[in-house]
């Protein structure tokens, strides 16, 4: 049975739920086959989540790895393939608890940087799982610089062989997930070293396991780094090497060669590699950040209207705590965003698609907008929807506090994703560094991108808004945020250009620079979230309440992004004190008219029950209930040798009865 | 020996570390009395945290359950006490990693609330440990809104008990600590019912588990929690009462009786538990918020230095990631907060004991700015300090999230403060209450307490600076902090009359003000925070560069905040736009003045390794050796049952060779 408290919020949705949740899954059909992926997977106890929060990191290593090949015999049952439309569905549907993702991309690099004969060799052996693959870039020193990895690769010309060595501590593989306790082989990033001469950084296949009793391989040093914030099911590992010696043919050869006599040979493109980048970073976002972001507004938004605590009005029962104006100025914002960034992922999966329709013509063209596309909203969205799930968790109280709300789990995990695939300042660095140099270039007449052609029309008008209605317009607010994108960006190309023309060295002028050519980046990704979101709604059909609300949707996190950093509006002028106040006012308005459907909002995103794994968030609102249960089930309860060892002792001389 | 890296940050202090550890302690004997507590805790083998990241929740209660017990020896070997100028560093050199933590509210609760007949039969035995106490009065379903308390003790006159009942789930007791595993008796917090009249919220001492074999009294349901975001050393527990029969003497009663016919009798004065919370609130930030600020930065400053990565300068070795702006701009406001709070305490104590010796003399005038000052700077503080230590952890990259780094922890730890003691959230609007209040005397010519005669003074001035040099005076800065508090305390003062003269009801408009609301006594807590810090800077010694350095970090701190927060600045043009330019580039040549001292900084925390506990921030900065020692010491690196049950069936027929 329903909690009433969260029935009575169904009751009144102002728009169609379930064509909501078709609109986010793309059409009916997917919203079908997505469910379908979801029930074969919840319905196999093998995939079951339930204790997860009572196991050891040693225990989630171990499901994980079942889970992994239970995997396979899983597709092969259902029918699903690696090219079918089941597939996308099933990472999520795992909630990303299960062990050899690295393998995939130990399979995706040889795909990519391999020649056809190593791709002919290996593919089909990762493929049927006889090897385990694991991917070896990260070192103990070194993470985003990677020419400065110190792991060294010298050729033999006499044996033929490659010998790899970690020259020094900081120059051990450390972080690669699956190659802990796992892989039996890996991609080594190492540098190449031909007759004493550095080539810089190539990828080796280095198998470090035995196949046929697991022990580690001569010269190779490996193990599990230990206990992270998260992630305990994956076995991120280290790994030393010591005069480990590889054939010639093991350095993956599609765009350089080492020839049997030494001569190096560099062909094809290196632009490639670049696009891979992208594309990680592009692919991540959905089941790593958008998903958790959502599910944690879902837990947050139903615990909020079955939690009670004090009084709004005297002589009433307690108030729904989502009845506070503050609790739905913590939330409601979390809940407008992750409707945004679903929207920008979107965009950004568009032009993906079209850039690699490109690069496939061999035209290049597009790879710098989207590099800066990709990293900035990297950085952007990973950043706004940690930040969201925390303030989730916060919002809940003690509760959230309590692994079993699940938000715990879901903030450590997300957390990860603003440092990994690109530490999330440097990221946003470079796009800030594509910015500065289309503004020039724009400045200066030439042709820019699309996505920055914003930059060449600095206008220096003002907000035309004449009270706070007018800032449910689009056209006012995004305006308003090209203005302060503009504004940055020249202010920092700016300063830039002055402390290079009053002689200080280039280098340092950057970095004098750079914590406002961070703000820069934020503002233009910020920019384009709210353009984008906007013109969303406005090819929304407008049956069944959809464009309605999300209009509303996207005029909360337009006013929530001004109202939460009012300076950069207020700067210059473009937006008065007076302005202000009345997109504080519309803001708060905002809040109440949300709230009504607040509850339908979260439902649209269609979680089961399993895949929450919240005690506070499931469907039925039956939170307490939940929590008692699950909470006798814990280890903690079983007998603790506390008692026998140190508590009987204490007490053991005390009155039989006070 | 000492990272060069790390070496050379100390040979150019510009103050005395030393001088800087004995301000920060209160003396240089106290230094002592700290530095000798530590050592005899740490070099004591049973104290040791060494493998804390590797335990479950069940090793780490037993753990501090056989910590706790050893205390109690240790401080007898030791000759500490209680009242002895020893005892407040015991728990800051265990990290706070120990058990029966809750018997100390329940003596304290037992010593405020209790007769003197109460007191001299309890205390005694409680601290002998004779017994094990707790203090339950947190439920599933109420936290903050005590009244909403739903367990109930019914007063029976025919045998002299109360009886006590947990009516449903909702009112069963939940998080009290010491209780899932440990107590054998609790203070519980119950509606209080005489011949069906219920009298509201009392406290009552119940036993809940036997003397003799520690199994649960007849009526008894309690257990542990389960696993939570941290604190999984403490026993947080459930409790159910069913039909519990005490004695009519264990309603503690200084402040009210039941007499034996059932005559309810209040006596004395209620407001002293009032007090009681203001005391736990300001007792928990130095040793729950601030230390864990202050190891944070220890770690990430130390580690920055240590960690090379890219390049600065073409051509030149990688550079310490301190040395870019952007890192500096992570860390530094962060340690500057911590110095900035540090001093706030200081001043909070004082007005404390202040307070303290008034209500002796039964003045309790002071109370209401006490509650509001204590309530607000709670919150601020516990606030500042999670996201700073949050801060600190993303700042170290992918290490930072490592368990080993010690980060993960202290953020998983500090984020309760958040929520504990009072929710933040409700704190603020509680000091707004009070700010509203005396706004509105202040205005009317009334009398106000001295930390808010300043609501009075309104100024519609500008502020003077014409230089960035300006933005380097504290009364410069200080004035705008003023004004921009009571700019937003007045503002929010006339948005709720004009609400109630509109015909909005009293607490309708209250609650939309709120956001409003929690934004002003932010911003009166941060002007006191700024004020507090430039006056105790000015009586500072000028001697050994104290005063000096200290002047830079006040000034950090308040140009960071106004940095971080332009709008309100620039909301009714009391700063320009070209003042705002001129607060960015102080703020950031401060930046790069402080990284200089960024390392005598912390280590004049004087931390010792074993208390940071940290891979990262040792003191001799010797970082991917102690990663990899470490590391190869996990749990993980023992044998897996995956491979044999999961991996060899898997690659059992793979090639032996590949």
């Amino acid at each position: 049975s329903v909690n009433p408290d969260l029935a009575s919020e169904r009751q009144t949705a102002s728009f169609s739920v379930e064509k909501l949740t078709a609109l986010l899954d793309g059409g009916t059909e997917q919203t079908r086959i997505r469910r379908a992926v979801v029930e074969a997977i919840e319905s196999d106890p093998v995939f079951s989540r339930e204790n997860q929060y009572f196991q050891t990191q040693n225990e989630r290593y171990e499901a994980a790895v079942r889970k992994a090949v239970h995997l396979q015999t899983k597709m092969h049952e259902m029918g699903w393939t690696e090219n079918g439309p089941e597939y996308k569905y099933i990472y999520r549907a795992l909630s990303g608890d299960v062990a050899f993702l690295l393998h995939r991309v130990f399979m995706r690099s040889i795909s990519v940087l391999g020649s056809d004969k190593q791709i002919a060799k290996w593919i089909p052996l990762a493929t049927q799982h006889k090897l385990i693959g694991s991917y070896a870039q990260t070192e103990l020193g070194h993470g985003t610089y990677l020419q400065g990895l110190e792991t060294t690769a010298v050729f033999d010309t006499a044996t033929q062989e490659f010998i790899l060595n970690t020259p020094k501590i900081s120059a051990m593989k450390w972080w690669p997930g699956d190659m802990g306790r796992s892989a039996t082989h890996t991609v080594v990033f190492a540098q190449l070293y031909i007759h004493g001469k550095c080539y810089g950084i190539h990828p080796f296949i280095v198998q470090i396991r035995s196949l046929q009793d697991h022990s580690l391989c001569p010269g190779i040093t490996a193990g599990d780094i230990g206990p992270k914030m998260n992630f305990e099911h994956i076995d991120n590992g280290y790994l030393l090497l010591k005069n480990v010696r590889i054939p010639r043919e093991n350095m993956l050869s599609k765009f350089c060669e080492v020839r049997p006599d030494g001569t190096y040979v560099r062909q094809g493109s290196q632009q490639i590699n670049y696009f891979t980048m992208t594309t990680v970073r592009i692919s991540l976002i959905s089941d790593e950040v958008l998903t958790p972001l959502m599910k944690a507004c879902t837990i947050a938004i139903r615990y909020s209207v079955v939690r009670r605590q004090s009084k709004l009005k005297p002589g009433e029962q307690e108030a729904k705590i989502l009845d506070y104006q503050t609790q739905q100025e913590k939330l409601l914002p979390q809940l407008a965003a992750a409707y945004a960034f679903h929207f920008i992922n979107d965009y950004l999966q568009e032009l993906f698609n079209r850039g690699y329709r490109e690069i496939q013509r061999k035209n290049f063209d597009m790879l710098p907008e989207l590099h800066a596309l990709s990293s900035g909203f990297k950085a952007v969205i990973t950043q706004h929807c940690t930040a969201g799930v925390e303030i989730c968790l916060r919002a809940c109280g003690g509760h959230g506090y309590s692994l079993l709300s699940g938000l715990p789990s879901l903030y450590t995990k997300i957390l990860a994703s603003c440092i990994y695939e690109g530490e999330n300042t440097i990221l946003l660095l470079q796009t800030a560094r594509f910015l500065i140099k289309c503004f020039m270039a724009a400045n200066a007449g030439q042709p820019v991108p699309p996505s920055v052609t914003y930059l060449a029309a600095v206008k220096h008008g003002k907000c035309p808004a004449k009270n706070k209605l007018d800032f449910l317009s689009p056209d006012i607010y995004t305006e308003a945020y090209q203005h302060v994108a503009v504004r940055l960006t020249s202010s920092t190309a700016a300063k830039l250009q002055d402390l290079i023309q009053s002689g200080v060295k280039k280098h340092d002028a950057w970095n004098q620079c750079t914590v406002q050519l961070v703000q820069a980046a934020k503002a233009h990704c910020h920019y384009i979230a709210v353009k984008n979101f906007a013109e969303t709604v406005e090819k929304l059909e407008t049956k069944a309440g959809i464009q309605k609300i999300m209009k509303h949707l996207c005029d909360l996190f337009a006013l929530h992004g001004i109202f939460s950093n009012t300076g950069a509006f207020l700067h210059d002028g473009y937006t008065s004190a007076a302005q202000m106040d009345m997109v504080t006012a519309s803001y708060l308005d905002l809040l109440a008219i949300i709230r009504k459907d607040a509850v339908p909002l979260v439902d649209a995103f269609d979680f089961t029950d399993k895949s929450l794994n919240s005690a506070l968030g499931s469907y039925d609102g039956q939170v307490y209930q939940r929590l008692y249960e699950w909470a006798q089930k814990s280890p903690t309860n079983q007998m603790s040798p506390a008692y026998e060892r140190y508590l009987k002792p204490l007490l053991h001389n005390t009155l039989s009865k006070l």
